[in-house]
């Protein structure tokens, strides 16, 4: 089945209205591919195989060594982490791009706890992505925390309740598995009414959502390269510290980056100041350097107008699954200010629903037990692609499509 | 002066007899560049580029998410961590490809701590890397040990003394400033015999020395990508955990790649079986197959092999550096058993005299206060390239090369 002419209208007229904020040239994407898993691994920016290139040919190859003050690799995870900085509403100086998410939050909360000694409960959403809350419950058994898993809904009840014991408030700007959006401004403001620290997993809103951490007051953050900032697999992430905590910013992991006179090859650590503290050891230059190039796609962009147009192309995404009668599975939020930039979709058999969409070349991926996620990157998804995914569901489903033995067989890794 | 025909000739000879471990047509080297910098920066493999290009085109461009899978970037750490495994000695399954050094060391002492609950001191270095200083006073700050700073020659003493108190005994293979190449097999004995854990940073050896961990008893075991093994500007780092310590291995940074079940989304830390137990976050992939592919440079090479021209290039530049005049300024060992894979050079203006060198097209390094550093990758650097580092050594030191304004004034990072 074709895209219904109602809805293929609707989405030309869209596309026109949002077209400020669609870079697909700037993208290397298989005609035709329907790609909705930007939330998961951004597709591959046109920029990124020449900026590769020249940093192994030239800038290792040739030049060497001398590339660490040539090339500033030294200065890339700063520099890097200011352009992401920009995305998150962070004036410069306050994120650096280093190791993992996991090992990212892994510093932070040993770091926030150090900042609230006389407090020890941390509060955490019981449905974070698995390693936030595995991460935690490691830095907690190090540090003397303790962990109260607390729904975000409830967060306002229980820090009411428990005071000055709390040290931190760590969630998700918005759910992995829903897609639903938090609201980071009321909670920081609430566990700032009581004297403890916010942190935010960007992972699912950096380059989609407009989180303002420097408005909004968010004391930490860590968030990854690999999805909306579309850095390629596995690249590196990054963590925000605000300026004002940077100065008491006591890292658990003290490695030679984060010295303030590295090539003094001193004995002791001696903290760097600003955001730099934060790093570590030496960083995946390649991954580092392919980040910062896939970034460039955001070059003159505006959070707002992205925003604007991921809103767009979720809302109009749910609108065609009610056209098409299947608007009942959708799991995410319909109000917009509780939307990130996926919608997810419920079916008993996610999984086989998933593999039968990919046959069709809608690309979108599942989480247990049974949701199909479909993540909207503004800068390369159109409105025209979100009609077929639309479509797709629900020929898919309706067509029972999910039964067949090919798509129930799982894979390794999904 | 161009090198002297005795030297000449003798390099010719030796070039000869250890021509089965050089490599150089595998290398995209500038020619006429004497490049003695691998133990900072490996060269590039002429395999890297090509395979940077498919993973950024095909594998992560075309077949975007599905490479997890097809291209199985989900097993990429602990498959490149084997083959890192062979090199230092390692049967499969106790290497793996993860983080930076300096987050490797500090997951090894947390858990070494665990594993000797009741012992409270760890021996290292006062002359360690300083990164290896730092991560450990910061991992001791959080789980109760006390770090006392022993040169290696005096840890046998030391561990008589201190007997049951010793948790671990954690020293580098090769000294990263003079060279000098500790005893692994004694060292590692002693500790056993107390009951105390080794663990061993190879950055200066993996790829130039026969470390022969599971030979020698090695019980923990960290390293970086980036010297010998030629992976790149701050390629992935490993590390090792010897089989039978594997169970007990508790990491302090529960991320959701050391999970048993990483997609069952559990909300509970359950660690994976074997080495993978030490993962934690999504690592760079980019970076991690360039590190793959640059491996290949060694296939089918024995380490005997390359340790032997290893030595040979170095203990030839000694005696080049003789010939001409500077051999007391040599500040390695010349015992074949007491040397790594660089000779260090004292001059109290290192600085400028390695950047005079560089001038001349010879790359080395300094390093505080006083060293010029040249390593020896035996996979690239030919004898002649030893005996012309020699002479321009020689040259800049007669000439006084190195009182000229332009090779005095310091870069940022050097």
């Amino acid at each position: 089945m074709d895209v219904p002419d109602d809805l293929a209208r609707r989405a030309a007229d869209l596309d026109v209205e949002h077209a400020d904020a669609y870079r697909r040239e700037l993208f290397s994407l298989p005609a035709d591919l329907v790609y909705l898993d930007g939330n998961s691994l951004g597709a591959l920016p046109r920029a990124v195989p020449a900026a590769l290139a020249d940093v192994a040919e030239r800038q290792w190859g040739d030049r060497l060594i001398r590339s660490w003050n040539e090339s500033d690799w030294w200065g890339a995870p700063e520099r890097v982490g200011d352009r992401i900085g920009r995305l998150v509403g962070a004036a410069p100086g306050q994120v650096v791009v280093t190791d993992s998410t996991s090992v990212n939050l892994f510093k932070v909360f040993v770091a926030a706890a150090r900042m609230r000694p006389q407090r020890r409960v941390v509060l955490t959403d019981p449905d974070s992505f698995p390693t936030d809350l595995y991460v935690l419950d490691g830095a907690a058994r190090l540090a003397g925390l303790t962990v109260e898993r607390v729904p975000p809904a409830e967060v306002a009840t229980r820090l009411g309740q428990l005071g000055p014991d709390v040290a931190l408030v760590s969630y998700s700007s918005v759910d992995y598995r829903t897609g639903e959006l938090w609201d980071l401004p009321e909670l920081t403001r609430i566990a700032h009414e009581l004297g403890a620290l916010a942190c935010w997993d960007l992972c699912h809103s950096a380059g989609v959502v407009d989180v303002r951490l420097d408005d909004h007051g968010a004391d930490l953050a860590v968030g990854c390269g690999y999805k909306y900032l579309n850095g390629g697999p596995g690249a590196p992430a990054f963590v925000y510290v605000r300026s004002e905590h940077q100065a008491t910013f006591d890292s658990p992991i003290t490695g030679w980056h984060g010295h303030v006179r590295p090539f003094a090859m001193e004995g002791a650590f001696d903290p760097a100041g600003g955001i730099t503290r934060a790093r570590v050891g030496t960083g995946p230059m390649l991954s580092i350097l392919a980040l910062e190039a896939a970034l460039s796609a955001y070059d003159g962009l505006s959070v707002p107008a992205v925003r604007a147009r991921s809103l767009s192309l979720t809302r109009f995404f749910v609108e065609c699954l009610d056209a098409l009668g299947h608007g009942d599975s959708v799991a995410t939020p319909r109000d917009d200010g509780r939307r990130g930039s996926q919608v997810a979709v419920r079916h008993p058999e996610a999984y086989a629903v998933v593999q039968a969409l990919m046959a069709r070349g809608v690309i979108g991926d599942f989480r247990e037990p049974d949701l199909v996620r479909l993540g909207f990157a503004p800068l390369y998804v159109s409105h025209h692609d979100a009609a077929r995914a639309a479509v797709a569901v629900a020929e898919v489903v309706d067509g029972q499509e999910y039964e067949r033995e090919e798509f129930r067989a799982r894979a390794t890794v999904t």
